[in-house]
């Protein structure tokens, strides 16, 4: 995706040293709103030495799984597969079923795309679940990124069942489900056995350097998966963190209530900034302006990075700003951008 | 594999938690010599708090993409990809063939005929490889593990070239390259096309829990090794040391030289004991007695946990002791154990 006729790619959120490169006059340091990431993280442990010395033990991999599951709402430990993040599971669970249609329910995180082509199907973006009906695999984001669209449960369920009664696979990326409504999760439902469900840790702990997710699977699939993985895919210091943080019910609780006032403060400053609110969850917000262009310029020369999307060019994504001057730092950005509008018409 | 009629299965080294379970009056602290990693690691820079907190940037894998390149010989960065750990390569460098026979040079680490099943492959040790040339994928330790077994550069090129005539792979696992003959090395030779090297930087650097390693392979079957593992493979921490502890040259030679000390140190020790070295390199040596069961059962009674083998029962392979009071308990247990058998026969 080239932004702003610079020319360069912007694939992903979180590339700050693209940004840099894109707006190398921007103060620093450099706010990064482009990702769904929790900028307040979990508080990291004090790690031994030994930690990083030794192999990550079958102990500690089970003791993350077990913490997952119970987390999660999933049924047990031998239904989750630890991975060092969800991105690496994505041609894995795409190659559980063979080559075939593959619907991925769009706009969605451009790299299920990407993965299902390498797994060897043929991609298709389907609109809504129900023109899903032919494939044989279907992967759909809920709540979705970056529209925050969720799906009922119920809904996911009958689509299952209909992909079983041919052999086929549906994955669920629950990545932002930590902030979603727990109720519309699928993950007590994977043993039906034809269900995945992908789970990052990354996102709502803040913790996305350390490198950790999960699927969490029928045992049967769960198996698989952490066949392909082997038996140290894991680091030892994002085992050691994740099975803490998972147990973590307080933090966890206090964290669902902070992000969701934050969620609604971004708004407040989002649309006293002339930007209608699309969607998103508490992680980010999906916001339109006709102006998206110039507004993701006027924000990067303020050293500020968000998310624009090169197939919606009206759109752009907010995560949240992690501390006062953060957000005042925004808040003027976007007020000097709707003066310098004001002017510029006037 | 079961061990002493415990019925307990130690596949791997590094378990301890099994180690426990077999060998619960052991005191402690248990030492470890059940793997073939340096005991005294490289020194842990200070990690940053927004190292864990923020999605790995690409100019990072770039760094320790090049940093790996000049450490291990390879023409540039575009010919290293960064994994989590050599492990997760291993299915994934099998898939790069079309199943097919695959020649396994053993004995050898076990996860490579795993790995190459899981990929498709029909899979057959082979003792030499000039019983290779009808196979369509190979794959040799240099040197092996355990037994330490060297192969010439010039011998596995003309393998390659057998290979690349009819469209095979040669994959070459040098994992303990790093205290082997460097003109031993194919990492400049990958650019033939059809090698891929691995390199795994835990066991020289004794930080196997951060999990980091690396395939050496041609841009094109990189850059498949590099899409199937996605964007962000490597946690932030592993990428950051890793960068840091393979540019110093000056540790490195130094534990070259330390590494070889230790296991003549070593050899020495396990030749006072009675058994007969029979391979290894400086990060472990293969010992062969024919009270190995025994042995392996009085050292873990001892705390001390070796590598015994399921196929080859007269082995034990140790690891380097990491202290002087590592070093006093093995050469103590050792003592102890002759001392035993000594009055047994008499």
């Amino acid at each position: 995706m080239s932004i702003g006729g610079a020319g360069e790619p912007l694939l992903h959120g979180g590339d700050l040293g693209a940004a840099r490169r894109l707006f190398p006059g921007a103060p620093e340091p450099f706010i990064d709103l482009s990702t769904g990431i929790n900028p307040n993280p979990y508080p990291l442990p004090r790690f031994s030495a030994d930690l990083f010395a030794r192999l990550p033990e079958p102990a500690a991999v089970t003791a993350v799984a077990a913490a997952a599951a119970r987390a999660y709402g999933a049924l047990s430990a031998a239904h989750v597969v630890p991975a060092p993040g969800t991105q690496i599971l994505l041609p894995l669970v795409g190659g559980l079923v063979r080559p075939c249609r593959a619907a991925i329910v769009a706009p969605t995180y451009a790299e299920h795309a990407r993965a299902a082509a390498l797994a060897g199907h043929e991609v298709e973006s389907v609109r809504e679940i129900d023109a899903c009906r032919g494939a044989g695999l279907v992967i759909v984001g809920n709540p979705n990124n970056p529209d925050g669209r969720l799906h009922a449960r119920a809904a996911l369920l009958g689509l299952a069942k209909d992909l079983r009664d041919r052999g086929g696979l549906l994955v669920v990326d629950e990545a932002f489900m930590d902030v979603g409504p727990q109720e519309a999760s699928l993950a007590a439902d994977v043993s039906c056995g034809n269900v995945i469900v992908l789970r990052s840790f990354g996102k709502f702990f803040g913790l996305a350097g350390i490198r950790l997710g999960f699927a969490l699977a029928a045992p049967a699939l769960a198996a698989r998966l952490g066949a392909a993985l082997g038996p140290w895919a894991v680091s030892s210091p994002a085992l050691a963190v994740g099975a803490k943080a998972l147990a973590d019910a307080v933090w966890r609780a206090r964290t669902w209530r902070r992000l969701e006032k934050a969620a609604k403060r971004l708004d407040t400053i989002l649309g006293n900034g002339g930007l209608d609110i699309v969607g998103g969850t508490s992680l980010f917000r999906l916001a339109r302006t006709l102006e998206a262009g110039a507004l993701f310029r006027h924000l990067g020369r303020a050293g500020i990075l968000v998310r624009a999307f090169s197939d919606h060019p009206s759109w752009l994504r907010f995560g949240l700003p992690g501390n006062k001057r953060e957000w005042q730092r925004l808040d003027d950005s976007l007020a000097s951008f709707r003066d310098s509008r004001k002017s510029h018409r006037s």
